[in-house]
């Protein structure tokens, strides 16, 4: 399959990785400056569980996209949340094929509004991973532990397309299952991320120091219950008990969960200098609380909190892009 | 007037500074083993707004307390607060003397209640201080800023030496003021304090960097709410507003205010690898909350936030006493 992936940090790079090494024809779209000169020189280096590896994979920057070809079966959507109209606006060539489909499993809810306004909606895959990853520095990045990857098409019409991506994406090793219900595994997903992600960014913890406190379990529990309360408003019935159970056996555990892992917001802000996508996490969840007449305080809290830092650090879009 | 100062980091230094130059019979009870040498060693060395002075004053430990005799007129305590009820129980045959009152200015609220277990209300004078001033190391304070020192007897018959202690301070240029309604003083400085001093310190900023965000405000104001709700079941009325004008014009404020100050909790907890007062500041918020029925999600989520960034430093009171 003829697959672009746009946006090559961690998570793009595992996906990217993956399907080149099960021998799909992969192209590698990204716009960070050193990271694109990088891997042109030196190749996408990989440390994968411990072992280093050196992948050629052709890469360009959004506006060479016309040399890439605009022929994709299959177009992965990996940038940042904030990058996202942005890298759609510079691939439109690509995404507007009315053959091409695109796979969104980034981070955090809303994505689909986002993506509609570009690609038409038979073409839309949406879904989540479970996958971690963690940047390095330009052309470098260190993958471990396991993932899973849900996902469906957004319309009838994509059905058969989500059915052989997922096909595609488990020959690579990627764990894809077709998800009936993606609205729920999308809140399952955001509410992990939610209740953790900003948090483990402000102490400056991973998952498992975060999560091995005493203070945690108190301080997690309303932040899933103001997504349960906001998700149920949606008609999805998300099970708090449940998603503190998750947190306990999967996300803190570092031996055969992420608890070694710092969260993207962590990567971006405090790692990189980076914005955050904490509006698409914590963010969205304010919003929608205002909309539903629910009230969120920490969600809301949260989200101020991080763009306080993001402040502080003096990080603007303008620096970043 | 004979005075031990009890705990004598940069706070309790300033106050024993000031009281022995302007002639007072000054006494230093500390328990930090480095810092009680290096004063020995020394003398109590102190950069008082850019200016290195070295200042000779007895100092003690708590356990060593009889050596520096009992027949003080007055005690200030200035111990961090989670030492206050320890420092009373070591130095118990000072502050039990009949003719000995006891003044306590520290940070948050809730004091004189384990200021009542040991010394009786006769004898104890409550209030709080807008002074300010940073620990260097062991031995060595520095001092900026201007501040006030506001306080009152808690029983009628202390009001005469609240009143001959004012003039005291006064003599010392420490701007003291009599105050008839403390309990509302101290809700005015410690909701300034917890509206502002452990975001500092999760945030890694001082009140300035804090203050001057786009975020700033939407963060602060639901946390002073729920001090004026909690102050107005006490029938004390606290002005979210004018708090609100208060932050922005001294406490933010890196010229005329403390801007440029890194509050206590950041002082503690991340330049010290102390524990932090936050249960006296915020914590007592949220209890007082659950006593009410009011609602205090604010100050409850960054107790615990705080707690939980204790436990990822591994501070344990054990480490620090």
């Amino acid at each position: 399959m003829k697959i672009a992936v746009a946006g090559v940090g961690a998570m793009g790079g595992r996906y990217a990785y993956a399907l080149y090494t099960s021998g799909q024809d992969v192209t590698l779209i990204d716009q960070w400056v050193p990271h694109v000169k990088a891997i042109r020189e030196h190749g996408y280096q990989i440390n994968l569980n411990g072992e280093d590896i050196c992948a050629n994979m052709p890469v360009y920057f959004p506006q060479e996209v016309l040399e890439a070809g605009t022929e994709f079966e299959l177009v992965i959507l990996y940038v940042n949340a904030l990058q996202l109209e942005g890298m759609l606006q510079a691939i439109l060539p690509i995404v507007t094929n009315p053959k091409t489909y695109v796979l969104c499993m980034l981070n955090g809810m809303g994505h689909e509004t986002v993506i509609e306004k570009y690609v038409p909606i038979t073409n839309i895959l949406l879904g989540n991973t479970m996958w971690t990853g963690g940047l390095v520095g330009p052309g470098k990045i260190k993958l471990s532990g396991n993932g899973t990857a849900d996902f469906r098409e957004l319309h009838p019409d994509g059905k058969e397309m989500a059915l052989k991506t997922v096909d595609v994406l488990n020959t690579a090793g990627l764990n894809a299952k077709y998800t009936e219900n993606v609205f729920y595994q999308i809140y399952k997903k955001a509410s992990l991320n939610g209740a953790t992600n900003a948090l483990c960014t402000l102490l400056e913890a991973n998952l498992h120091a975060f999560g091995s406190t005493n203070a945690a379990a108190a301080i997690v529990r309303p932040i899933l219950e103001e997504y349960a309360a906001v998700a149920a408003a949606e008609n999805i019935h998300l099970d708090v008990d449940e998603q503190m159970a998750v947190l306990e056996q999967r996300v803190y555990d570092p031996v055969n969960g992420i608890g070694t892992h710092f969260p993207s917001m962590y990567q971006n802000l405090i790692a990189q200098g980076r914005l955050t996508e904490v509006d698409c996490i914590n963010g969205i969840v304010a919003e929608k609380g205002a909309r539903y007449g629910i009230s969120t305080p920490y969600n809301a809290f949260i989200t101020k909190l991080i763009h306080c830092k993001e402040e502080i650090l003096k990080i603007t879009k303008e620096e970043y892009l």
